[in-house]
């Protein structure tokens, strides 16, 4: 049976990435109470291509997946990917897989419990003996505006926003952590479950709180930065403003990403 | 050359809906001041197939949106819709166009001139001799909550919000007309361009008029009613909710749709 | 504290449906082998509200979800639904949820094993005593084109589409069943894995089997309503045609749907 | 009137960037004959902010976008980025606009006339007193699997796949240049509107070129790569498989591009 994909090809270009995205698969992460949760991600997987082959054999990419099991462990990714380069005898091999995750929060004054949502990005990428592990977390958060507050007798518009954080770290950094820390810093966090009490108590944090999508990313940027863990980071915020019909939009990245980058060495995931 | 989709077919199933969807195609739209404005929508064109045909000839679709030239005029969209029933000797045809509208709109205080985009969608269903039309409008607003409001001492959650209005009028019903009763029940409207004046005007407007979507939907629909051209409507209402991360949704719907519907003239879209 | 939703409304105006969507959450369905499988749901819960009432209050539609427990198992959903009409004291309750499904699936000749994912959507809608139940499945396969492989001398025109089938039953249907009666009236099935000796059975059976959106929509049609089990039926197909930037569109809808809609036993979803 | 934004901060962290996006505004775009056609842009722009300052004033980077008129000019893109610099006295700017492009096409056989939609983006960076202009350009095509012919009696899996360029240039590369170029490396291109002879005419034309994703990469790039104007590039390519739910896709990247991107002059983007 003919294997287009093994010719020889002449045209010298090396491929950066090659391969499946878009594939749905269940998975299992472990939280930082090393509980597990059960959920389902989007996955892309690539390696690199020497310029002299034709092709790839992209089958080989489910089976390398299928290899640990129905459902993929999260602590496993790196081995997969390591798996991946074995598998294809490539230099590289690239790994993201994206998920949302839930925990589990109670309101701030009736204690009620309900099920927060966050969308969770895990990616490993290997170049021959490095793996650079990189966690990406996306926490919706109210945002109330500083200059609608100062200059109004009453009220103050606010909205939903959302913060996505991206770090590579020497050590797990778990997504908790990271939920926790974005949180913390704007103008109240959000809950799926809030009473009349509870929705006095955020509609007055929220006021009390004002901040700029400026300042989210300043004051989370400022927490990671002290975090002696993080090698990289790129913190953003999106306000889907409340009077407009556009978003604002803010964005720092840690300014000595590339030689860290390189010299990363390959932290376990831990989740 | 063989013609398959002229065949016969022995299963006895009538085809209620087959065509094209998801094609992009530029048109022109005549706004209330008879100005033209330039856009691009998203078409989907369907006719019925009696259950002796096997197949539908879909380029004959493509060439009836192109024999109106380049450009689509709003105006010929009852027409489109009786030259795809004469094409395919159908009973019906649906013939739906989706694309955004722009308005230019003061900033309440500065004067300030800035663009906003509001979501349209114009729908022609014939059936032998009759033509139904339905214009539909999304037009995001600013809520503020009322319960928020009542419970807190200072400030009250607000977001950014989506009216959805569809009608079948029996004369001309034109956008802006749908947006001004829909921006005239919301807390507040929303603008492109704010100065810090305006920003002021609109925080105290939405503090002072405070609505849960159930206020909105009943306003608009009690609006809507009064208006002898409407035979049918629903209203839907989806607040992005500043303090949560999930919606709140309402909808009303007019109860005689059905009789009013097969009633209903052929009103020309005006647009 | 106020309590602004239970005051009194004088716009004389009921509201067909009020509540929350958008909402993410972990559930478990258990498979026609009974063996069960955790994934993630996106929710929505709706009431109707007399037009006396103000609002609605909403944070109740969270706390009759997390009644039962931390993740929701399908088998429960007329369960909520019922819940939610005694908790709201209303007359109409909607509850729907939509998820990814996996079903693992042998290669057809190297008998390699795979996970396929598809979009299901459960839906329980109760007036008064009654529940109606709904099961939604979209199912992506391969569709070659009749014509193409008709008038051309080597190869035919092939493409992803995707049928959607919803269906009201008398008794339990199961989503394996729909799957495979949709996946057998395809050109060919589609699979996540797949070795070179399956590759080269898929593309034959598929050159073999060509099939347009009518065929495709008229073949599910006619094995549904063979189906004593089967109340109400709607078929859908969209081909994300390899030729054009456009989709080709068919659908067929069961003629007797309102009068058995309305006879409807509250049949046990079975999941 | 408060003015929150000026005033100082001191966590002494500067913004890569911040300002508005998604933001939906009418343009006019001139192609490669001179004529200019009417679309809708959605819109981002961002300046970068120094350490010192607390926040931005959003409602300026509208008023440098209406400064030019109702609708926006393709050709004045560097300088609206330039004028953003100025407004805001900050060393960066960043403009980027997405399209919808129409060009109208005859099929190959027929020559009857249709219009396809591609997806463009044009971008344009400031660093002081330079300018990086980027294009991209989306172009659907038809993919026919190699490995799929070589191994099976009779047909091909084929499906629609879509291939992205961004080029950065030293002089004006047109939009309809990158689409024949990429049209021209694909098994066929697209068409809205095909007749049967043209359908047996794209089904053998597609069956007799067979490409893989890293094919189409590689066939593109070194058609870019003899362009003595181009700068640096990417490009990437998708199928949507027809045998799979899930995407096969590469990517191949310039080697050269820092260092080209800080010596690029700043070529006016022509359109």
């Amino acid at each position: 049976m003919q294997d287009k994909q093994s010719e020889k090809d002449m045209r010298g270009i090396r491929i950066d990435k090659v391969g499946v995205k878009g594939l749905r698969f269940p998975i299992v992460v472990r939280d930082l109470a090393h509980r597990t949760q059960n959920t389902v991600a989007t996955v892309a997987m690539y390696v690199d291509l020497p310029h002299h082959f034709k092709g790839t054999h992209m089958s080989r990419f489910l089976e390398v997946l299928h290899e640990h099991g129905r459902i993929i462990h999260v602590e496993n990714l790196p081995e997969i990917a390591k798996r991946m380069q074995e598998r294809f005898s490539s230099e590289c091999a690239h790994l993201q897989i994206d998920f949302p995750y839930f925990i589990e929060k109670k309101a701030p004054v009736s204690q009620a419990v309900g099920a927060m949502d966050y969308g969770v990005t895990l990616q490993a990428d290997t170049m021959k003996s490095k793996v650079i592990f990189t966690l990406g977390v996306a926490v919706p958060v109210t945002t109330l505006c500083p200059c609608s507050k100062g200059v109004s007798e009453r009220g103050a518009h606010n909205q939903r926003g959302v913060v996505t954080v991206r770090i590579r770290a020497r050590k797990t950094v778990w997504i908790e952590e990271v939920i926790q820390l974005v949180e913390g810093s704007a103008s109240c966090e959000l809950y799926s479950l809030l009473k009349r009490e509870d929705e006095k108590h955020v509609t007055e944090r929220a006021y009390d709180h004002p901040v700029f999508v400026e300042d989210l990313v300043r004051s989370v940027a400022l927490r990671i930065k002290k975090d002696s863990r993080v090698l990289w980071y790129r913190v953003e915020a999106e306000n889907f403003e409340s009077i407009h019909n556009h978003s604002a939009y803010a964005m720092v990245e840690s300014a000595v990403a590339a030689s860290q980058q390189t010299g990363a060495a390959s932290p376990s995931p831990g989740h």
